[in-house]
Order: structure tokens, then sequence, then C-alpha cells
């Protein structure tokens, strides 16, 4: 699987005139080798070349034992350097050659990876490679399909026991740290976050769990992120603590309106873009269109967010085995949010959705 | 304070002749606006002008009331785009002049805000200002100590609690989760890391926790990292779950001489690198010093590893208000290790140390 992924990336390289690919992110490092690293303030480096076989693998002495543990490329050389060594000095070995060498790098690797070379060779030019990456993720494998439905199913569990405890006095934060042990207890490796938003503060989409305790008539939006082996799931409900008022009711059928169409909408050959105006006109029709402040969804898998992003302008054309969150909402300042997030994959027929948990604002409508 | 910190920053700005300092990190963010925000898949950026008493904050419509509400300077213009809208677009507008601009960026700054402007002009030219900001970070003012000294205050419940309750039969995984909620208790911002590692995973000093269960006999290095209120503790002790061997004792030992030796050389004008030797020259002096594989601190603050480090090519000397870790440890592959971290202040007559917790490898001497 990792042999047959450098194979592709290599025959991409070749198109592109790329010489050599720096991996420096986590979720691509995982793709590429099978091992999870990522460079915060040592570098660490999967270096894929065009003209050799072999990958090699930057890592500093600290991370030496488990990179040879977890790198599951077969042929592969470890290079290693201490904290009184510069690992610029290595990359500069390998980049420079007397003529023109194009490296391609990763949109996020830090820019101290970078300057330094390229403020010192202008026989060294860079490329983003991100695009050529996903060229390749976007479309999952079979074996990523079950990681995916697999993290969806915990998910789901940990979001059904997290909306059943919701109750009047718990502070926003006692539900997140139960969210978060219960999520291990189902079997995440990580949660990435565990949005609990009650009241004014569901109208914030980014807003973190505080100190705020939970009243009778709060919306609650619980925005759950897990990951279970490299892949992750995304899930978003609304509920009600206590009883719904006509508005919660109003806006909630509207999110949930928006969100089928998006559903419906699915389907292989047509634009990312058209599962994300299907939800806003809805959301458009009854007005309240200037609520919606982000787009429909965005990609899931090695990463929480990657492509594809359901997004106005995106006219990538969705194909069998993408995977991606539909999440329409609607956000009154001051007043109260509701958003409604599944996990999709693209299937020859439409789509699958590897959300099963219920949709409702009504607490006692998840004891099922 | 913030106003204070955006002047100081502008002088150096003039010594160095950069134009527009770009903001990006949440440290320095939170540094110099109080605002905590990072930039990851959107740009989050704070424009500091030579040339402008007023600073910009550049931040997507998701962010725009956190960011009103939380910063704190008391002039400065946001500006915000929507998921339509490129935020690269905006800085072009605000970079491009027809004369030479430098912009000073940090290095952590993913190269995707960097690479297309500096792609495109040639007269826009990026360099490195973290020492630059690290030179005003480096030496902590009166609330950033009583910040850190808090932070350490409940870093030193957490790990005696986290001590108090290992036993035969838990499991790594579920001694950090322990951890982790009652750092939440004990009034942590936010747990950065809970590395509890036991039995041979004690010498791999970077090993997440596992759902490896505890036995008598293993060694286990609890090393914790909580935030509050934007500053960091970092402590780390080691000790053994029943009877340390007389090995464990022996190696115990010397990391304590170690580290005692490295804490009494800490003084102001003295090199960073003179605190490492000594910790060194110590565990050499036993015939471990292979074992030694990384440096012997890293300083503390906003980010839980900054300036000044602890190692061999630091010859900054250490000044009054500087705070930073001394952890030496010895790791022997496929047995155990052994690591203790403090966090001290530098003080005009030698250090203050934040660690109150007690050192031994036995769990009963805790019961303080």
């Amino acid at each position: 699987m990792y042999k047959d992924r450098i194979e592709k990336i290599r025959r991409l390289m070749d198109d592109q005139g790329i010489d050599i690919v720096m991996i420096t992110s986590e979720p691509n490092m995982l793709y590429f080798s099978g091992y999870s690293a990522v460079s915060l303030e040592r570098l660490i480096a999967l270096l894929i070349n065009r003209e050799e076989e072999k990958v090699s693998l930057i890592v500093p002495r600290l991370e030496e034992k488990r990179a040879e543990e977890n790198c599951k490329l077969t042929d592969f050389e470890l290079i290693s350097y201490s904290d009184t060594e510069n690992p610029i000095n290595i990359l500069e070995k390998v980049f420079y050659k007397s003529r023109q060498v194009t490296i391609g790098v990763e949109e996020t690797i830090p820019f101290k990876y970078v300057y330094p070379i390229i403020s010192k060779y202008v026989s060294i030019r860079y490329s983003l490679v991100n695009d050529l990456i996903y060229s390749l993720r976007i479309v999952k494998e079979p074996e990523e399909i079950e990681a995916l439905r697999k993290a969806a199913e915990i998910n789901n569990r940990v979001l059904l026991e997290a909306i059943r405890n919701i109750r009047e006095g718990l502070s926003e934060k006692s539900v997140m740290m139960h969210i978060k042990n219960y999520a291990f207890e189902a079997g995440a490796d990580e949660v990435s976050f565990a949005l609990v938003q009650s009241g004014s503060h569901s109208a914030l989409p980014h807003q973190e769990p505080t100190d705020k305790i939970i009243h009778s008539g709060d919306a609650v939006v619980l925005d759950i992120g897990i990951r279970y082996r490299g892949y992750y799931s995304d899930l978003t409900r609304t509920v009600v603590c206590g009883s719904p008022s006509t508005k919660h009711v109003e806006i909630f059928n509207i999110v949930s309106n928006a969100q089928q169409n998006a559903l419906d909408a699915i389907k292989e050959d047509i634009k990312a873009e058209d599962v994300d105006l299907v939800a806003r006109r809805t959301i458009e029709s009854y007005g309240y269109g200037e609520y919606f402040i982000h787009r429909t969804g965005h990609g899931i898998g090695l990463e929480v967010h990657e492509p594809p992003f359901i997004k106005v302008g995106n006219t990538n054309l969705l194909k069998n085995g993408m995977a991606f969150t539909v999440e329409p909402g609607i956000y009154l300042p001051d007043q109260f949010g509701v958003r409604l997030e599944d996990n999709v994959i693209v299937s020859r027929g439409g789509y699958i959705n590897l959300a099963s948990i219920p949709k409702s604002l009504y607490i006692e409508d998840y004891d099922v």
C-alpha cells in the first residue's frame, strides 16, 4: 500500500517536474510511510526523490527509535540528527546540485525550514505540492473507507452519550470533559475537539467550551471530532435543554431541510460547489442567508479538514470514494445557533451517510 | 501593557529596517494583543506597521466577534474576510508599495501565506523576526512571572495527584485521563500533554500514553504540561510502581545529582549552555553520557518551549526574569528511563524554583 502510494506520487512528480518532495505534515507522513510524527520544533521530513527508489526519513535522535519501529516502508534510509546539529545542513546536502532543482513542499511547512535555503541558493526553487498529494488522497481506498466508518461508529456513540447527558446546571466544560473521557472508553485514539456551545454561545461556531452553566431553554450545539487509526470523524447535533421555543424549532427545521437537500444532491460528477449552493439556497429561501456564515462542508480523512471543500468556487467534480461533511448552520448573534453535521462517502449510486445518530432538537428523541 | 509592547517592537523594527511585522502565531498574537487565535487553515494576522500607530487585525468572518471582544489593543482596525475571499489579496494590498518592502514573519508561519507573494513580487522581501520578538519575550514582566507561578502551582498539585494514584494494573492511558480531568478541576485552562511512560516506554522521551498496563517494578515517567491564562508549566517526575531495583536507584540518583548541580549553577550573566554542560558532565562522569539524548532545558512562557534553550551552543547570558526548565534524563533502551524536570526563574541572587513537589522514586514520599 505504502509502496504503491510512493510510486504514484513519483509519477506525478515526473509530470510536474518536481525533483524531490519533502513531506513534513503528519497526515501526509502517515499516508506515505505509516509513521505518525509532526515537524514542529524539530524537523521530521520524508524525502521522496524522483530519481531514487529509496526514500529518506530525517528525524531528531529523540525520534529515531519510534521512526524505525513505525515507518512501514520496506526501503528507506533513516538519517538522524542531535539537538546540537542543524537539520537544514542535511537538507542542503540533499538538495544542492549544480543544476536547477525543484523541491515540492506542503503549504503547512513552517517557513523556517524553507527560508534558510531559499535565501541562500537561487538554483533551488520551491513548489507547493498540496494539490498533487491531495489528488491521491481525495479518493479513499477501501482500507481508508473502513477506517472512516469505524471512526464514525465511535463518534456516533460518543455524540449520543453526550446528548443524553445534557441537563440544566452542567457547565459546558464539564460536558466537554465527559465527552473526552467517554470517547477514549469508546475507542477513540484522539479527541481533536469537543465543542459544547450553549445559549448565545451556540451562535459562535468557533467558541470553545467555557464555565457557562447550561440553563433550561438553551440551545446546545455539540460538535465532536475524534480520530481512530489516523482517520477522523466530525459530527454535530443541536438540541435544546428543556423545551425548545418556536424560534428554535423554526431555525432547526430550516437547517435540517438545507442539510437534507444538500445530501440529496450528492452524486458522482456533480460539482462540489453545487452541494453548497443547494444548502445555501434553501436557507436563503427562508430569508436567513446572511446567517449561514461558513461553507457547507469539508473533506475528511487523515485530516479533519481536507479536500474536497464543499463551497462556492470549488468546481471539482465529486467522485466515488470521496468523503466529506455536510454541515449547514444558522447563527443568530446574541440569540442562538443551529448546525447539523453528517459525514458522507460518495458512492456510485449517491452517497453513504456515516452518521447514524438521530436529528432532533429534543433530547428524549436520542433515547433510541 | 499591550501598547507598550507594540511601541517596543516598533523601535526594534526601526533598528532592523523591517516595515511590517506580520504576527500569525498564537503566543505572539496573545503577547501583542491579548487575543488568542491561531492561523492554521484560515489566516489570522496582526500587522504592525512601523509608520502607523494603528495596527490591523485580519480575521475570517467566523472569528470577527471573538476578535472584537478579545483584542485588548485600544487602537486597531479589524479586517474580516469570508470563506469565498482569499486573504492573500488583503495582504497584497497592504504590502505592495512601489519601493522595496521588508515584511517580518515568524518561523512558524505556514509557507502558504508567504509563497504566493514571494513568487509574485520581487520588491517584497521576507525576514524572520522570531529573535526580535523573543528578545522582548525572553525577560518576563512581573505580570508574566505571576502567571507562571500560578500555572506551576496548579501543575504541582496535578502531578502530586497523579503520582499518588499510580498503582499496579492501571493503564498509561487511564492515568493520563485522570491527569487531564484533575487538571481542569485544579484550574488549568488547557492540558498540553500528560505523558505517562511505564517500564520500557519510559526510555522513549516522546512516547504517548498507550493501553500498556503498569506493572509492579515499572519505572513511570510523568511529564505534565498545563496552561493557565496563556502561560505554561511543564514538570516531570519519575517514580517506581512497587519497589525500585538497584539500577533504578542508581540512575535516579545520577539524574537527581545532575539536576541539582545544574540548578546550583544558575545565576545572572552565566551562559545558557553552561547550565547544560554542568548537567551533562555530571551524567558523563558516571559513564551514562550517551544516554542523555536531549538538551537540559527550554524556556517557558506563552509557549511551552521557547528561548532560552539550555543547550550546548547557546552562549546567550541568563538574565533576571528569564524562565526555563531544568530536566536532565537518562534513557536506557528497552530497560527504563528517568527524568526530573523543574521550572525556574532567574533572580538577582540565583533562581526561584517553581517546582515544590518532592523528588523521589518512592510513591509514598509524595504523601506530604
